[in-house]
């Protein structure tokens, strides 16, 4: 793994020359902001479904992917006759900016230069993330969204889009997420950014320049992430401690490198190490750095004086906030206490906790009870909106 | 940090010139035992109590450090009028078999080759680190111990004590330990090595050779295990989401990696950082690698078909099982299984899950109801063996 990905893709993109200012001040222009659509809009452009996705997440929600040839990673909750339902919603979902799939973001050419922004992109917060989405959701001729609907680092920025754009939101749904990134998350996300770093190949973040790509870092910073989008539980049912020989996923030279005590390595290692090597030949370091910098930053509380109630006042925006029993990464207690701003602030909302064992990553995964609530919310919401 | 510890330390140590039959099928020769110990063995020899220390401890318990120059490790247990009472009873503790601090381990010099072992350390059991101490102990004249604590891989030494060697050991305390490794933390372990497997001064275990250490990828690997030695209250009560300005902690030239969003890092971050800088300096890398390994191939149940309690069949020592309530890394739930195996073989045996907000850390911080736990465990069992 020592190259760059060599064929380029081309994103559906938008691009807004005035550019987008940034909480930073930085004003970064062109804008760029690559996206997908599925479904129709209607005629009153009234049925319009914002998905926000998540850290490594990108805008491929319900088709392959063109780098990995993958199905869409929400293929099972939109789609024709699914809980976001595409016969009846026009889903969007953008690029984040910051991203590194089509959206301006390190990896982009930064003007009058010739060469990408790298480790000199601006820092961006969430709040920017949303913005560059509703520039693009205003380009598409839709004044207020039906729905924002997004899991984990997505159910940022659906908080962000209720409180940035109470009027441009009908109903939100805000899943396995929270107001603000604790400091076990900061932590977790600051080893991950350090793996990065002690890669050789990061080159102080200039390795496009050489063709190289901090892989082994990468792949070290998206192993440890994986855990923690797992549970304990699932960990043991899937993997327990069976024992695999799979030497051709033997990485180095020494044997300490390879396999364990008796020639064997565990299945659960053998996973990881799969989930790292696949991970960088999709996703940009820089990216990853000023992503998860922009989920450290997130405190929707502290940019209304520490009170969460206050970023909501007044809303009529309809809420479903959603969490997972298993989540350790954005435990319950995290949605909870969304809700009860929401309650404070008299907010339509309702607050389901899905009972599985499955961890944070269930949100995209197979979880019968999660697919019920999120289309028994939408149809209600429909109803109210008087969609038909 | 480009260098190994440049003053050699001489430890105290036993040497066994017949060395020690490995469960690998090696035969280790000649065999080193680092240890210290506190107190005054008694005339009878019945009041030896061993300590069993975790991943990165080592046997300098109850005094400073000749390395880091810091108070010994469980300084606040162990000593004379604390619940480990060196007024009345004698305290060994070792260095563990493939540890770094004078014990046989990957860095001490291979028979015939005049070159450290590296690498080519053979892979050593949990129950194989329990035989060098018990090769010690012998050495001592103690044939019976009062009692063997320890926590975390501490822990699992001392549940390997009163399977091997139940006989002689009259008291066991094993403290946030399992009888087997989790998927999850045989995950945790697997990402750390492959931290330190991509570090470029890693150079496949041979970094001795030319003087160099792989300290970047050891700090990361250092970084992650200490989030897991804590729990989201503590690093919350801790750091919460705190913010400093410290240019001094910032490594590297690249602004992402250094500072944050407004030239600002948080707290956690400082603290995480500092954990592992600090690290590197007392620890070898191969041994980190060795000793991980022990600690995944440990499963006590498994050594007796799949039955824990068979482990401890007609064992006539008392135990005193520890757990904390925050302890996400080895739960209660771990220690209860432990508890209930030792009912099943009619042991005697008390369970205490001390309520804390520490996490697994618990036990090497100040926690008032886990000393008189202690205290009162080993005061109770003093009368029973007839102690003074």
């Amino acid at each position: 793994m020592d190259q760059t990905s060599s064929t380029p893709i081309t994103h559906q993109t938008e691009s807004f020359a005035e550019g987008i200012e940034l909480d930073c001040g930085t004003v970064l222009a062109p804008l760029e902001v690559a996206y997908r659509t599925y479904g129709t809009l209607n005629a009153a452009r009234s049925n319009a479904v914002l998905i926000c996705h998540a850290l490594t997440g990108d805008q491929y929600v319900a088709e392959q992917h063109p780098v990995t040839g993958k199905p869409g990673w929400w293929g099972r909750l939109v789609g024709p006759g699914l809980p976001v339902d595409t016969d009846r919603f026009f889903v969007i979902c953008c690029n984040v900016l910051g991203g590194c799939m089509g959206s301006t973001g390190p990896r982009s050419i930064r003007a009058g230069t010739g060469a990408p922004w790298g480790t000199d992109f601006p820092p961006v917060t969430l709040r920017d993330m949303v913005r560059a989405q509703s520039m693009l959701v205003s380009r598409l001729g839709i004044e207020r969204l039906f729905a924002v609907v997004g899991g984990s680092m997505g159910g940022m920025q659906v908080l962000s889009w209720a409180a940035t754009f109470p009027e441009r939101v009908f109903a939100a749904v805000p899943i396995a997420t929270a107001s603000f990134h604790s400091a076990q998350n900061i932590a977790f996300n600051e080893v991950s950014r350090q793996a990065i770093f002690a890669d050789p190949d990061w080159k102080g973040g200039r390795y496009w320049e050489e063709g190289r790509i901090p892989a082994r870092g990468l792949a070290v910073a998206r192993m440890m992430a994986h855990i923690t989008y797992l549970s304990e539980e699932a960990l043991t049912r899937k993997f327990g401690r069976k024992l695999r020989r799979e030497p051709g996923a033997v990485q180095g030279t020494g044997p300490a490198e390879g396999a364990g005590l008796f020639g064997e390595m565990f299945e659960v290692e053998s996973y990881l190490r799969h989930q790292g090597s696949s991970f960088v030949r999709r996703f940009d370091a820089n990216s990853y750095l000023t992503v998860t910098r922009a989920m450290d930053y997130f405190d929707l509380a502290a940019d209304h004086d520490g009170d969460l109630a206050a970023a909501f006042a007044g809303t009529r925006t309809r809420f479903c906030v959603v969490s997972f029993s298993s989540d350790w990464l954005f435990p319950t207690g995290q949605s909870r206490m969304v809700a009860r701003a929401l309650n404070r602030a008299a907010a339509n909302v309702s607050f389901v906790e899905i009972d599985t064992d499955k961890g944070h990553d269930a949100f995209l995964l197979d979880e019968p009870d999660f697919d019920r609530t999120i289309r028994g919310f939408l149809q209600g919401c429909a109803e109210h909106a008087g969609l038909g």
